[in-house]
C-alpha cells in the first residue's frame, strides 16, 4: 500500500476547503499572517485520519472533511503560538510568523485561526447530537494541548522527569489532536461506542509512537532528510525518553553521565560534543529503549483496529502505524 | 434605579460558575495564570447584559448565565493577549499575566481560557438550534475581535484615519462582545428575530458610546477615579475620535495643529505638554465632538429597546445606556 499516494490525494481534496475558510477577513496584514502556515502545505495528517476513519467505520470520508479541516486550523493555530513561545524561527521552510511579522501579529493570527476553527465546527452538517460531541472533543483537546505545552516548558532541564512524565506530556502535546481526529471521524462515520474509543486509543498511541520516533531520528537521522539540525533536542536540554532512560542507566558518578549532563541544554555545545553525547545515549541504551517503546506503541495501536471490518481504509490505518517507526524523516 | 446594585447582585450569582469552570487543570503554574484575571473581579458586564436581556424578552435570566460566563472567559482571554501585545503592565490593580509570569505563559493562559469558553458553550443546556446560533455568534465575534485589535495597531500614529475608520475599529474591538452578549441573551430568552437584531444593535451602540466616553474621561477625568494616567492615549499616539476631529478642524499650517502633532505619540512628552495638548483638543472642538457623538449613540441605542415590553429589566438597559456617558470612571 502506498500511503503517500493516499495522503496526497486526500490532502489535495482538502485544500479548497482550507483555502476557502481563510479567504475573507481584514485587515490584509493580519490575513497574510493567518494564511502563512496553513497555505504553506503540511501533510494534513489530522484531517486525513478523520476522513479515512469515517470511511473505515462504514461512513463517508468526505463527510468528515470539514471537521478535519477545523482540526487542521487548530493545529496551525498551535504551531503559530508554539513557535513564538519556543522561539523557533522557521517552519515548513518559511520564516515563522513571529519572525516574518512580530510577536503581536503571531498572537493574533493564532487567535484568529482558533476562532475560525470553531466557526467551521458551528456550521458542520451533522446531527445535533454529533455536533455537541465534536465540539466538546475539540474544545477539550485544545485545553489539553495548552497543558501539554506548559508541561513541555516545565520539564526542560528538569532532572527529575520520568519516562512516564514524558509520555504524559507527549500525549497532551502531540497525540491529543490525532486522537480527536480519529474519534471525531468515527463519530461522523456512525461508529459504535467501542469503535470510537478504540480509534481514539489507536490514534493516541500512534501519536506517541510518532513522537518517540521523531526523537530517535532527531539524533540518528540525516539532517538533509529530517530537515532538523541533528541533536537540536540535546542543545535545548529536552528530556526525551532517550535522555531519561540513558541517565537512569548511567547513574550519578558514571563518567559518561557527567559528560552527557555537560552537553544537555548547552546551546553552545560544539558539533563534536553533540556527536559524543549521541554516542553516549546509544551506549547507555537510550536510543534502543525509545525505539522498542515506539514499536510497542505501534503494535498496541494496530491491535485497537480489530473492532473495524476489513477494508482498504483499515489497511491504510495499519500502514500508517507501521510508517510511524519506519520513516527516515 | 440603582444599576450598581443590580450589576453587583448579578455578578455575585456568576462567580461560582466562573470559579467552577476554572477549578480543574494542570500544571499548577498554568492554572494560576489562567485564573489570574477572571478571579480578580471585573464588572462582569457582558454576562450581566446577557442575563438581563434574557429576562427582558420574557425568558429566564439565569438560563443565560453559562453563555454569559463563556463570553466573560472570552473577554478575559482577549485581555490577557491584548495586554501582552500592547505591552500594558497592569490590569485590575494586578501585574499583567506576561509581567507576573512571562510571554509564553500569557500566550498559553489566553489560549486555555479561549478553549474553556468553547467547552462551556458545547455543554449549554439550550435547544440544538439555539446552540448552533450561539456558537456561530461567539466564534465570529472572536474573529472580529482579532480584526479590531489588528486595526487598532495599524491605526496608531497613522495620520490618515477618519472618524469612520475609528468607529469601525471600536465596533470590532469593543462592541462586538457586548453585542454578542445581548443577541445571545435574546436568543436564549426566546426573543423574536426583530428583538434579537434590535438588541444586537443596542449593545453595539452602547459599546461605541462606552469607548467614546472612555476616550473623553481619559483626557478630562481624574486619574485617581479613572485609574488610568491622564493623557496616556496622547503619549501612545492613539487616533481617537477626539484627536481625528481636532486635527481636521485645525488643519495643516494652523499653529496648534503642529503643537498637537509634536506631542501625539511622544512617550517622553512632559505632563505640561500633555496638558497643553488636551487644551488644544478642547479648543479645536475634539472633546465636545466626541461627547456629542457618544450621546447620539446612547440615544439611538435606547430607541432600539422599543421592541421590548416594559419591565424593570428594560429599565436597567435604559439606565445602563445613560450610565455610559454619565460616569466619571
Amino acid at each position: 500500500m502506498d500511503i503517500f499516494e493516499i495522503l496526497n490525494n486526500r490532502a489535495r481534496d482538502l485544500e479548497p476547503l482550507i483555502t476557502g475558510y481563510l479567504k475573507e477577513g481584514r485587515p490584509e496584514n493580519l490575513m497574510d499572517a493567518v494564511r502563512h502556515y496553513p497555505m504553506a502545505g503540511g501533510k494534513r495528517m489530522r484531517p486525513v485520519v478523520a476522513m479515512v476513519v469515517a470511511d473505515a467505520v462504514g461512513g463517508k470520508g468526505k463527510d468528515a472533511a470539514p471537521f478535519g479541516a477545523a482540526l487542521e486550523l487548530v493545529h496551525n493555530f498551535t504551531l503559530v503560538h508554539d513557535d513564538l513561545m519556543d522561539n523557533d524561527d522557521t517552519r515548513r521552510g518559511l520564516p515563522a510568523v513571529h519572525v516574518k511579522w512580530d510577536m503581536p501579529t503571531a498572537v493574533l493570527a493564532g487567535d484568529a485561526l482558533f476562532a475560525k476553527a470553531f466557526e467551521v465546527l458551528a456550521e458542520l452538517e451533522v446531527s445535533d447530537d454529533k455536533l455537541r460531541r465534536l465540539l466538546k472533543l475539540t474544545a477539550q483537546s485544545v485545553w489539553i494541548l495548552a497543558e501539554g505545552q506548559q508541561l513541555d516548558t516545565n520539564y526542560e532541564n528538569n532532572p527529575n522527569i520520568t519516562v512516564e512524565d514524558y509520555l504524559t506530556m507527549v500525549e497532551k502535546k502531540t497525540s491529543v489532536l490525532f486522537a480527536a481526529a480519529a474519534a471525531g471521524g468515527a463519530i461522523i462515520g456512525g461508529a459504535n461506542e467501542k469503535q470510537v474509543c478504540d480509534l481514539y486509543d489507536y490514534a493516541n498511541m500512534l501519536g506517541i509512537a510518532f513522537q518517540l520516533w521523531d526523537d530517535v531520528i532527531g539524533l540518528t537521522g540525516d539532517e538533509s532528510i529530517t530537515g532538523k539540525p541533528v541533536g537540536s533536542d540535546i542543545r535545548n536540554g529536552k528530556r526525551t525518553a532517550i535522555v531519561i532512560k540513558a541517565l537512569s542507566k548511567g547513574g550519578r558518578g558514571h563518567p559518561k553521565y557527567d559528560e552527557l549532563l555537560n552537553v544537555l541544554g548547552n546551546q553552545d555545545a560544539s558539533d563534536e560534543e553533540v556527536r559524543r553525547a549521541i554516542d553516549i545515549l546509544r551506549e547507555l541504551g537510550g536510543v534502543s529503549y525509545a525505539t522498542e517503546l515506539a514499536e510497542r506503541y505501534v503494535k498496541s495501536a494496530k491491535e485497537k483496529l480489530s473492532s473495524l471490518p476489513d477494508s482498504k481504509h483499515k489497511e491504510f490505518l495499519v500502514a500508517l502505524a507501521d510508517f510511524a517507526v519506519a520513516r527516515s524523516y
